[in-house]
């Protein structure tokens, strides 16, 4: 086997939900949150890959302003970029392979989004070692999640035909977007469908690439951006880079036109990209009939998730629940209107509650 | 119609209820709760009789040690007499009619219970005025409340025939126990029971005297205690009294031994004894689907509670539950449920979590 190429995780982490409001708010989004251990998802995604896998001095965590302070307190020894405005992933994975182009544009970029979490670190490694292996040749490689139910919240990927001589790579036929419950049931039956977790292994230079083959606006203003690097003007380029840049997702802009160079490694690693309050209740301890933490009491309740980081919790009798607490707000909701949890920070905004948010 | 009699409202403050944790604390019980108005329960029950009824310095409130300083914070100008132990409220209405007797023996005492609350307050005070004026003439008068629904969670009174040439009073026939669901049933049915609303107007001599009769020890403390009144021995003679006390409601000790000689008054009023969670359903505003106060944000919800004194709640797609919220501790139950409230801080306390009773 060849030694790994030289890779730099590039781990984005400008993510602003509000489903796991109240626990999440402007400042403390989920990838900051410690929902599953004791570390955040964002410190859970770097102690993943180093120093197995990567060198702790090539940590490049691209986000947003807001969370600029808080990042740098979490992720201490990494370097943080800050996006001047959010623009969606292609602009953000742009901006990380100019700044590692500027030091070593063969470098292998694995971009990881950093609000996932995943069971089986081992097997991530050995997918991780073989996908940035082939992106050091030129390749993009993404992670195929194997399904096990039809989810209609993730995207999916449909595996072509095995690379020669590798087993475990295929070519991406197509990415295909988020379908509906018939359409989802139909692609976890076919068996050649994998969720599309949004990984993505390539060189700087072969991102620059494909950036200036589909989208020029980005194309100009990264070009802006690396002839300012270093000098006076860099931060008003950067400005002006994301003025001219299309605010689109890496999975449209780049991987869908790219498709036939791109190949994708099933991989099953008990992922999760904790959607949802209700997505905890698949990581409840053993058997237990609920996912709770913080100070808690349940009594007579299934199915529910339970969490506080402020007053005790007491509950009795529920069934299917989200009850969440913290030192300013409480929030109770089922489980199954998990996705209307962000209706509440929006209409508190509405209401001028921005102590809230 | 004959001038009022000089009557002392003895105010029985004593509860320590735990079906409204979170909100009721050791040290704040149901009584001292502004459920449903900005005043606690026991100072709408002062302010519904003073001074209309009574004058402000003829109310007389028992309660226990861990009470006494919070009610006089609440109620300035009551006299508050100390139980040394809760007994039930045989013993804590003599220790009323002791005090009230070394002033005025044939003053008329109208016991009221704090924690209850009624409507038509104007109906009340009538139904105060003929009770009292048939306690002036040595009567023992109660006050049943027309029930509306079968409620298992009171006990009854059966009316007798009308007093002669008094409409709207009746000899008592009986005192009966919290009935199961099928006797609640007949009993609606039958229309001659009322709900005992633990309401009770007599003369402090008049009282004194049945407690001679009824309950001997009782009334040897009460002897030693009214030996002692006003002497530095007054504080361990009642001690002592309570020692000697026979623990009893004064239904039992009392009324149901006094039957013959106890006239009813039958009420529509309003009245609720505001048992639980539950009951605050019935005080919705207007048509609102549900009972709300504090920081609250309800969407797509019916049927619930929703109380905060402290951090702001939301809840979306609820149906039937109580959520209550306090800045250091949070309960969330089917409000079908409510009678099991009360496990929680028992079970808070075999965890030693004597910070949240």
């Amino acid at each position: 086997m060849s030694t790994s190429p030289r890779t730099v995780a590039v781990i984005m982490a400008g993510g602003s939900g509000t489903r796991f409001w109240p626990l999440s708010r402007k400042t403390r989004p989920k990838q900051l949150l410690a929902l599953l251990t004791e570390r955040s998802l964002l410190v859970e995604t770097i102690a993943r890959v180093t120093p197995a896998a990567v060198a702790a001095s090539d940590v490049l965590i691209v986000t947003g302003k807001a969370l600029a302070g808080p990042i740098a307190a979490l992720a201490t020894g990494a370097e943080i970029v800050v996006e001047p405005v959010a623009r969606n992933t292609a602009p953000c994975i742009a901006l990380a392979a100019a700044r590692v182009a500027a030091r070593d544009p063969k470098a292998v970029m694995a971009v990881l989004p950093a609000d996932q979490t995943l069971e089986d670190v081992a097997a991530f490694r050995r997918v991780f070692a073989v996908a940035s292996a082939l992106a050091a040749e030129g390749r993009i490689a993404t992670v195929g999640i194997r399904p096990d139910h039809p989810e209609t919240g993730y995207g999916y990927i449909r595996r072509g035909p095995q690379i020669q001589d590798r087993a475990g790579v295929f070519e991406v036929a197509a990415f295909v977007e988020k379908p509906d419950a018939v359409t989802a049931a139909r692609y976890l039956e076919a068996g050649d469908y994998d969720w599309n977790a949004g990984m993505f292994f390539m060189r700087a230079d072969v991102l620059l690439a494909a950036v200036d083959r589909h989208l020029p606006g980005l194309s100009k203003g990264i070009a802006l951006y690396r002839a300012a690097l270093g000098t006076p003007g860099e931060a008003e380029a950067l400005d002006r880079c994301f003025e001219l840049a299309e605010a689109i997702s890496i999975d449209y802009g780049i991987m869908e036109r790219e498709t036939p160079n791109i190949v994708v490694l099933p991989a099953d690693i008990g992922w999760s990209d904790v959607g949802s309050w209700r997505t905890l209740l698949e990581f409840r301890d053993g058997d237990e009939p609920n996912f709770v933490r913080g100070d808690v009491l349940v009594r007579d309740t299934e199915g529910c998730v339970v969490v506080s980081s402020g007053p005790q919790v007491s509950v009795i009798g529920l069934r299917g629940l989200a009850v969440v607490a913290t030192p300013d707000a409480v929030m109770v909701a089922p489980l199954e209107r998990s996705q209307d949890v962000g209706q509440i920070p929006k209409a508190l905004e509405a209401l001028g509650r921005k102590e809230l948010l």
